[in-house]
């Protein structure tokens, strides 16, 4: 999350995917989307690993279930003009989720 | 997730976290702690991913609320006798959450 931590209750857009072999241009667009999403109102901030073996992680966190929404809906757009989501995903599970409790260590990063 | 997609809601607890440079040691810590999960009750699966730059999420899925809180109870305690988090984390923030939808494209990772 971008050097802040809201208090809950606060939504989480859980992105799990793993990526194909063969997904190029993949790091341009998921820029461009993370660009779109700082823009959205009620973005709080966002998180993301990915690991060699082509299994990444992204969060998106939002202020409430409609700004939570309405994100999804841009970004399925835009995604789907672009190159079709199967062109860059071998798998992916998208959770939309409430959290409702946290715990920090250090500095928020 | 290993294998299966449980119905929502469910919940998720979302461990983002950067490793210290000097976190030796950490992998095997790591693999011995998702053994213990698999071994709780209302475990549903995890997902974890790490990037080249040392920040990684790790979400553990559970049935309910009360098998996330023993799971918690039972990490702290062995992360605790183990080596101390301050050990390992430059930074973490851990959260409870949640999952009330779901979409997914692909077998099941």
């Amino acid at each position: 999350m971008s050097g802040s931590r809201p208090e809950p209750p606060y939504v989480a857009v859980i992105f799990s995917n793993r990526l194909r072999p063969d997904a190029e241009g993949y790091a341009e667009v998921a820029e461009r989307m993370v660009a779109m999403a700082r823009a959205q109102p009620g973005y709080l901030g966002h998180e993301s690993a990915r690991g060699e073996d082509g299994f990444g992680i992204t969060i998106s966190y939002w202020a409430d279930e409609a700004s939570s929404r309405a994100w999804r809906e841009v970004a399925e757009h835009a995604e789907a003009q672009r190159l079709g989501r199967e062109r860059f995903y071998a798998q992916y599970d998208l959770r939309v989720a409430v959290v409702l409790r946290q715990a920090a260590f250090g500095g928020a990063p």
